[in-house]
């Protein structure tokens, strides 16, 4: 990218984990940037946040005006983002979304680079919740070689999938617990700390969680032939960060492992690990790659095929895509 | 069984997890016992348990005369039943194994007490691992409502699962890691604090563990019509106690979602908690039931149905059912 004009760039919740991972990846990488500008909550207007030996301050995403940048990425709730990428679009500036909340195309960088030739601009472009895009990114390596019949995703979520309160809940829980204080519980309303939640926040009249819905349909989004026949459950584990993702699938013909280890081996976002699995912390953690282990077949059926994903659900399977996706943007558009 | 003639009883294994809610069982339940036989290893020896207003002194297995009691748990390690069970039997002693590792038939007092009609004696009972007394409770009480087509556990296990030197390991590593020292890790090779586990011990050349394939195998020999058509993964959750187990299956004509509720409602080893989810630390520790929340269809498929299991896996998914067997053993022949 280094020959591509700089484009300005905001980073909507640029005070939150993903905007902060966001602000490091745009840093790190080699992106065209021009100005940067952060934008949050009035509560964090006026902090400052280093980048590149200077310090910028974060300002009111509320006063913002986006005719001043070409490109923006909204890392904030999804009530935020519906209140604040119209104002965008007004004003003609492009977006990458990472709250599922847009209207426009659901794209991951590593599956469909192609599709972002039908855009027209200012472009409203989702990136896929962290599961999905790290559940796409192992489809895409094996539906060349599978015909799935039915995929289970069991997905142990961390802290970080509530944004920093849930990081700061967990570390307090823990805290009140080891110190032989009762538990208060404040934005998760049990314990927390040493206890498996069966339940990522709310549920619906029918039984399942926004982030469980946002994981079905953006999958079937992203492998229209699985439609129908993608199991998903999101677990709340008492962990700080991370994805930690069991999958079972069902094959039409029973599994050649060695193939499907080959074509783990030879995807680029994927990290395959043989003889062990990887975890998170000992792993993942502040990798640009999935962790893929486990990868065997079934006990009792030979079209059965598991495996288990670590992965840094933050940098990788949030920020770096939509970086990526910014930057797509940029090399076809902007 | 207030009338029962009262029978001479051994634990082995007194000093752990499962043994010491064994006894607890055997104290606090209307069980037809006479003397109580502590048994564990010899570095155990002289340990004194309290029992009934009396101190039980806890003695070495190795030197155990089993002739002169009618009726052992083995609540030990697998090479430890292998070694000892066969002396049990050779002395004319009707037992109860809780490692999967003798010979006689796997029970599971909820489904098939009639079974225990053709035993020979001295008998030898296996009772199933936690997690799939645990499956098999919720499917007893499902599978005369529904034709299943494919089932997948994946199973959050916690330290207990390792016995009491798991519960150790995670209390030093959490530990030390709140006092910011870096972790050691001793029984399991890994940081385990704050770090969800994709394996539980070893796996064999074809990537599945022993415990894997004790839940898969138990399950198949309880529900023979579910042969093949069985996915489990077994994780280790960096929490102390219970087990919390996500299942999705997928039947072969929709879901009645009202006929489930009122079947495990009717089920008298399970509690039903509805417009909530049930955990172990707020729910299922110290309780004799299983507790079964988010019982809810597939998002994509009516004929999927998906649910959460938390359970005490000490108390109820092993002494019980262990303590039940031994009951009904006693009941019928002793
Ligand atoms: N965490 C994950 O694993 C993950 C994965 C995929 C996608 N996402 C999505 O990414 C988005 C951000 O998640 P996060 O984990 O980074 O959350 P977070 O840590 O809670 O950060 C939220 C960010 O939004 C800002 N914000 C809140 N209310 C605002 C308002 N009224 N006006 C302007 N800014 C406001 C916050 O600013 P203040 O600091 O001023 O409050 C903060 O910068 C969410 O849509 C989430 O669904 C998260
Ligand atoms: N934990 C669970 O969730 C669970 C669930 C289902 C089934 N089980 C099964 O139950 C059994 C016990 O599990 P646990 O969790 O209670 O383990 P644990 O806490 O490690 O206890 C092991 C017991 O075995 C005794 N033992 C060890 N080596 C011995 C030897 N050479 N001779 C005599 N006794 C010996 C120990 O005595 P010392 O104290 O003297 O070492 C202790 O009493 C295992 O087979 C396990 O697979 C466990």
């Amino acid at each position: 990218m280094g020959l591509l004009m700089s484009v300005d760039v905001a980073v909507v919740g640029a005070t939150g984990l993903v905007g902060e991972a966001l602000v490091e990846l745009l840093d790190e990488c080699d992106f065209p940037l021009g100005n940067l500008h952060l934008l949050a909550s009035g509560e964090s207007a006026g902090k400052s946040v280093p980048f590149r030996g200077r310090n910028l301050r974060v300002r009111d995403l509320a006063g913002f005006d986006f005719s001043s940048v070409r490109l923006a990425f909204f890392a904030a709730g999804a009530d935020v983002v519906r209140e604040h990428a119209p104002r965008a679009t007004a004003a003609g500036c492009s977006l990458v979304d990472l709250s599922g909340s847009v209207a426009g195309p659901l794209l991951l960088p590593a599956l469909e680079a192609g599709a972002v030739a039908a855009l027209t601009l200012p472009a409203q472009l989702r990136a896929p919740c962290a599961p999905a895009a790290e559940v796409a990114e192992v489809l895409a390596a094996l539906s060349p070689l599978l015909d799935i019949q039915r995929l289970a995703v069991t997905a142990c979520l961390s802290a970080s999938q509530l944004g920093r309160e849930g990081i700061q809940e967990l570390a307090r829980q823990t805290t009140e617990l080891l110190n032989a204080r009762p538990v208060e519980p404040r934005l998760i309303d049990r314990q927390y700390a040493f206890n498996m939640l069966g339940q990522v926040g709310a549920a619906d009249a029918s039984g399942h969680t926004a982030i469980e819905r946002r994981l079905h349909d953006e999958l079937g989004e992203l492998f229209p032939q699985l439609k129908g026949q993608l199991q998903v459950s999101c677990l709340l584990a008492p962990v700080f960060f991370g994805d930690a993702l069991n999958l079972s699938l069902r094959a039409v013909a029973p599994i050649d492992l060695e193939a499907v280890c080959a074509a783990l081996e030879n995807a680029e976002g994927i990290e395959l690990v043989e003889d062990d699995y990887p975890t998170v912390i000992g792993d993942a953690l502040g990798q640009e790659r999935i962790y893929v282990g486990r990868v065997r077949k079934g006990l009792g059926d030979p079209c059965e095929l598991n495996l288990w994903i670590a992965s840094d659900n933050v940098r990788k399977g949030s920020a770096l895509n939509a970086v990526n996706l910014g930057a797509l943007l940029i090399k076809h558009y902007l």
